[in-house]
């Protein structure tokens, strides 16, 4: 179910049956040679999809742009600060938990926005109590990274062991082939398998080390059949997430 | 040529034929008891790949959310503070005029976006002045409404005339229709044309005002086919728009 | 009735008989070679001192600082950011709430200043209701432009017809003839009508196009008894705004 | 020499003799049950004035509101936040500087303002030297509070002694009965002196102790001709402070 | 080498020889009831000193107070927004980047601080390319954690089994015995093991779950000479990845 | 009594028999050539705990970095904006107003902070307004300099005439001393009473007149058995007027 597609009254309606809402957020960065900009945010979004119809959740509309700066000496990658996306996520929780939403569960593609996704959760429960919503105490927002999701680690170790990498990784590339099969990417991958290692710091530094954006990967070992398993996976396994979530007392 | 689905080389090459970029901006709010909560997005998203197709544009994730605060009254509705807006699109423009896109075309699909698109470009040129990018003099940003449109207003006009009204609007209803025909959905609206002529004000006024989230308008009215003239009326409209905007010195 | 020759309890006098307040907002920045930097503001204050005559309302103090950031490029122009005004117009509009006034006008002197005073409404009712103010639902805030009112727009099509154009105007400079006529300058102007037509982007740009600083106009058409009966058009034409604005349920 | 009289070209014209500007800041609040609101724009304009004739310097606009915030218990009284008057303060200076302005002598009329001023000063040059304009190192701001000139205390010492009080006094209040004597107002004051010797808190609190607004005053003591005085003393000790800080190395 | 006990020249000396600094940072908040408020502080700054002595670094000033808004339902603790934490972060590290420094590590003592000041890692090397400090591009800052440092974990897992816990736990409190016997502090637990398991969300959810304020942990385990083999063991560690930290090429 | 040595239930029962607590607050900033870089927080500190112990009070941890922008030319120095350290105080006081506590004591050691303090003093109350906490109307922060307490001043006038000066002064250098001998530093000093007279602008106009930190100060006269009077002196000086603060009605 979502939320673009309802009417108000049929939120109203749904509001009488849960307090649930799923967010998915991805990033635009640069993915490799090959990679698509918009991994991140593609795969974050279908994954929520999924796990709205497997559990009869409310979706909300993708949040595109996730905390990416370092990846920005890549033409095309951009990013809100950690600053922007706190601000943006008080918006996006606070006028919901006015009308009655008190678990937001967000379906992450992309690690860099973890910790300022954290940190916006925080500063959220703040502001929310600071204005005194009667909910407040019962406002409760988690992350939840498709990449992460029990099965999917597993997968993705079984099928690509140590060229899996962290970031252009044959499994995100594969889920998103799975997606666009028309917008399947070939190039040379020099070396195949990236450099791995270094720790991320500013960007500058970032594409030094990470010459051609991957980050110890080989997404060459993606295939569509791959991304169709892995986004099996992640629904599953996120659908249990999810309705965990909103059973905890 | 969608953003999300390029690698950066190849937005590397797209910056050596051209400088400009297109946002599809929305909103997540209210449409009345029949309108889809992302009407505004949906519109927006839609004309900008129409227009991205025919003019050969690199197009952006879609900023779903807008400025919205005054549909905060009604379940479901989402929304910046206009501070945030200005925030979150200078993350934007920023990093992409250090890669060297100089022209940003905001297609918009909601009113309440304008002024704060239009505070956000001014905030946003003095933020890349200060931060002495060499190209600083040479950015430019510019919304384009698709509702208003050359031939979309007379379009609205000879088919709905004086039942178009200013939000839930046969027009973008009629667009969502054409988009998303299985999301159709129907009510019972009353009065059948919204009241209209009350400024917007705080939400709680607006809800009082306008009870069913309407504004003069009677989205029964609305017909897919409609919304595929709407939709290629805008695309025409807009691009030639944007290849104007893009040709200027 | 000014809000500056008041003492506090004559404004908790003026309280029990109305709710109104009128702030004159103008802006800092070049007007030609030959216009006031201070125009939006001396025309702004001179016709809100005017209303505030005619209505028995209370007229808060000048903003004389505005959103000119587009005129930065000219000796003596000053402009707030637009996050800067969003926060300036909280900081006004909320502790006179608290007080119990609801109805704020701003009677506006500058084109640029309209967005960001909007967007700065929006934010203002979202702290406003954050706050929990009893009164929250009924502040409301509205701009009016001095120079699109009622008569006002007419008068300049009569006197000046197309060159009357958007910046520097011969109306806003005969306005301001007629109240500071000491300070009524002369200067060879090149073109005699201005360019016109060109979108507002950053300030350098804005330089490099409107070389002078002027938009289209010819203000050498300006004289004090234009002003005079500009003022007067105004004046009536606000007043009666500003009388429909407290009145309206 | 009134920036707002000025045109552009004027403005270019005296930086060729230059690089010093006076701004007028006051603040609008309670002055006790006699006090105009006002008084502290009031008094700081004028004099500002004063100073600007008798030194040839450029006097921008007045800074209407200030940092009043614990004054805000009193109807009619409003206030800038220290964060707002912070973000203002750049908003003027660092475009002036651009254009080639260094000195910034701030004449002062609300002791509550002097705070958050040099806070302001302190956060200005900090963001002055990250967008590294090349002046840089010679941007200097000074506070300037006409009440405490060299002559004015003493001449409110032998007019007023133990009377003058810290808030509502009758020094300034009689330079407002200097300029505006129709508006000078009448009332009992009760206690006829105020009381003092509270430090200021929240606005609560200042209410609570300062029951009608005053603080150690009796205002009850102004004449216009005292106002004179102070004028005249005020504007001959800021023009010796002013052409001490340009001359200054 | 503290640099609270340095002069200036000292500094400018130490800068001739390295390019790196250490901040302590840990958090003001409840540590159950026999844990101390200072915890996380007081471990990091003792750890921090003692791998300054065995590196020859410099140390900073510890960050008192950190991210701890969920704890904020027991009296006597204090937190950061996450937003001012990254304020702050950009406070520290621009002006030693300018002075030549380049290699920021964070001994931290509180996991609720890593996901703030990764963010703030991000935005600051954001503001210092808009500054653009001529070294931006080799600004690298680091978090260390001394409880996770290797072999602490393992002394902790050794000592305490599954009665470390996550909060309040005995190896912290060992440490802060082991710095300040004379605060060792008794008073009954109950249960003995605190619960565990449930997700961190607002700090009324967060009491209402743990409520002594302990998660998962049995303090009564701790001694100080366990605090003893914990701060060896964790300058050790630590000692070595300020070295390869700073030799990172 | 320190916040960083208590438990919570121990703040719990002090809140039981009082509403205050000191904080001490420094600065990280060059006291010339022979002066501590944390001169400012040392002093403060050590006199916040002298004055808890006198007078049974909590004290919180130090906030070791102030309001140092001007010094920042000098290696080693740090500095929280206001606009930060606005931020912070916020953060500091409003969750303690939460637990009950009302009197917040500021002990400080560095000029530099006095403006923003105030400034921060205010915003606060006003943040604490609006988020409607109960006791708003009984919050009260004071700063407390301890280098003008009565008594010091008297002292530092008798040891050191004119040569005490206004910054790295041989009265905290004294102090600075008898805390930490081991950290007396000696080195000529050139001319050996500073300079004094220039007003306080930006860092790089500091440095250019102030050329080795110092103001008007002649540190060489400074001995810790000065220190020990002065600590002597602060503590019972700011014991009485912490004493006095939290019994004001």
């Amino acid at each position: 179910m979502l939320l673009h597609l309802c009417s108000w009254p049929e939120v109203e309606d749904y509001l009488g049956r849960s307090r649930g809402i799923i967010f998915p957020i991805g990033s635009t960065e640069q993915h490799g040679p090959t990679g698509l900009i918009g991994t991140d945010a593609i795969c974050a979004e279908v994954v929520a999809k999924g796990v709205g119809e497997a559990t009869d959740a409310l979706v909300g509309p993708t949040i595109n742009v996730g905390m990416a700066l370092h990846h920005l000496s890549f033409p095309g990658s951009v990013s809100l600060r950690p600053s922007t996306l706190i601000a943006l996520i008080q918006d996006y929780v606070k006028p919901l938990a006015r009308h009655g939403f008190e678990r937001f569960y967000f379906i992450n593609g992309h690690g860099g926005n973890v910790a300022s996704l954290k940190a916006a959760f925080s500063e959220t429960y703040a502001a929310i109590a600071d204005a005194n919503l009667p909910n407040a105490g019962r406002i409760r927002c988690k992350v939840a990274n498709w990449y992460q999701a029990k099965g999917v680690v597993e997968l993705a170790d079984k099928l690509y062991g140590n060229q899996e990498g962290s970031h252009a990784t044959p499994s995100e590339v594969a889920l998103t082939q799975f997606i666009y099969p028309e917008a399947i990417k070939t190039a040379p991958l020099s070396p195949q398998v990236a450099p791995t290692g270094r720790s991320i710091y500013n960007p500058t530094d970032f594409r030094a080390f990470y010459a051609d954006g991957r980050m110890g990967s080989n997404p060459d070992l993606a295939t569509p059949e791959h991304g169709k398993a892995f986004y099996e996976t992640a629904v599953q396994s996120l659908s249990d997430g999810y309705l965990s979530f909103i059973k905890e007392v």
